[in-house]
């Protein structure tokens, strides 16, 4: 059984599981696993690490609409250098205080490979699902799209850079602005056309996305020489940005200072996703 | 550094740390890694494995004197068998039906070894801390000690009884009855030699146990061929009963049909900590 299957599975036995984070009453969870050799290039500082780690599943609380309360994480390594895990400490709670969320602990395991899981958890009375999009709205993206991509390939002869690529401010804030316009949410994690394809299926709805409306990070032009950046920003994911259906844009850019990109829109189950007229296939990581 | 010093430096770092689960307004939090090779010996089915790594979260919220709400848990493994899976979900939404709580999903992860992080999410006004222990009160524990010590023991060969053994249900009604009338609490996941000397350290108190009134579990007396009976429940720990003191533990018995033993008293710091008069040592398992 492959992933997505498992992932299946899961959501037919836990009705309460199947969204970017899991809702119980007002509060919202989410839970995550980073490792080392998929998920930390050689070269990411621990700082890095844990500031990345955490934003993921804060991100999760952002992509319900939610305020984001705490998060934990378990940090598992061979071994417990007191600078590591003081810089994995920093990075956390600074993610956390990005988003107004307060870092309070975990655990600590020992472990052959580096490896970090997460809990994010927050708090809305309306959490917005990705069932909710309809044909005729707007779909729309925070941010910019293509950054991790660009980072993996500045990894690790560009350190530093690369290292600010991959650190992201959670879009909590954004989040909350949108929800009350918004139709559905998720986050980019997975890549836009992954997310797109979840959307659609979640929804039962199609999309059509412009490319030239897409947000391309310029650091993925810069960086990426060998491949085309706009298939780069699509299927690469791990951006971590909202994707979002509204039906009144405008509200949206009023309630925030998040740059919000109208990228395309909202059709009818049949006409599928396609970005400039072409079908868009389901690629990208099927992490969560 | 060790795994203690390490935990020292996360308790320093942040304050909201330190205790079987971190606070934050009255939500209480905690998370957990479990391992195929150090936590579920051959013979553990991942049914048991479901119920045990939630279990063990749940543990640290019942440790707080708080209701438990609900848990997630990252399931990482070589590859997802759907039988393995589906017993593993069965596992976790049992043990959380056994609470009161909801198991709400997760997400999985593809890793080498049979990995399982678990979070655990509870709410009380007052969370019994392990700082509250002053000397004159009782020492109680609830249940029975080494169950898990049989277990260990009886796997691979009595699979059955050994799974029955592991699994265990987590204290949270428990704690909730107590936690009126508690000074310190925390669970015995350690070992009680190890709780003992953890609550001494943040209470600044001494204990004296009276090993006669320990209630050994009939598990350990029959299969610890090979050791004190009355040694490896003390020291060896991941019995998930909860370890308290009260001023009052016949208000505590008459709150709870939990079975509760009073084992000691508490006393002076310089007093340490005692066994039948003699010295007990910090021994046990240094994960929480």
């Amino acid at each position: 059984m492959d992933e997505r299957a498992a992932l299946a599975l899961i959501d037919e036995t836990l009705p309460a599981a199947g969204d970017d984070a899991a809702v119980v009453d007002s509060l919202v969870v989410t839970t995550d696993m980073l490792h080392e050799t998929t998920d930390f290039p050689g070269g990411t500082t621990r700082y890095t690490a844990g500031w990345r780690a955490v934003g993921a599943s804060l991100s999760d609380v952002a992509a319900m609409g939610a305020r984001a309360t705490a998060a934990v994480a378990v940090y598992a390594a061979p071994e417990f250098d007191p600078d590591d895990l003081a810089a994995f400490l920093r990075g956390a709670r600074d993610v956390c205080a990005d988003v107004g969320a307060e870092y309070v602990g975990g655990d600590l395991d020992g472990h052959e490979e580096f490896t970090v899981a997460t809990t994010a958890i927050g708090e809305t009375d309306a959490p917005v699902r990705r069932s909710g999009a309809t044909p005729g709205e707007a779909l729309c993206v925070t941010g910019t799209l293509g950054r991790s991509a660009a980072a993996v390939r500045l990894f690790p002869d560009a350190p530093d850079r690369a290292n600010d690529l991959f650190r992201f401010s959670p879009r909590v804030d954004a989040g909350l602005a949108v929800a009350p316009h918004a139709g559905a949410m998720m986050d980019s994690s997975d890549g836009l056309a992954r997310s797109l394809h979840q959307l659609a299926e979640a929804s039962d709805c199609g999309f059509r996305v412009d490319g030239d409306a897409l947000p391309v990070d310029d650091a993925v032009r810069e960086v990426a020489a060998d491949g085309d950046p706009t298939d780069l920003a699509v299927t690469f994911g791990e951006d971590f940005e909202l994707v979002f259906t509204t039906d009144d844009p405008g509200a949206v850019a009023a309630a925030t200072s998040t740059p919000v990109s109208v990228v395309g829109d909202v059709v009818e189950r049949d006409e599928g996703v396609s970005l400039d007229g072409e079908a868009l296939p389901d690629r990208g990581f099927t992490h969560n």
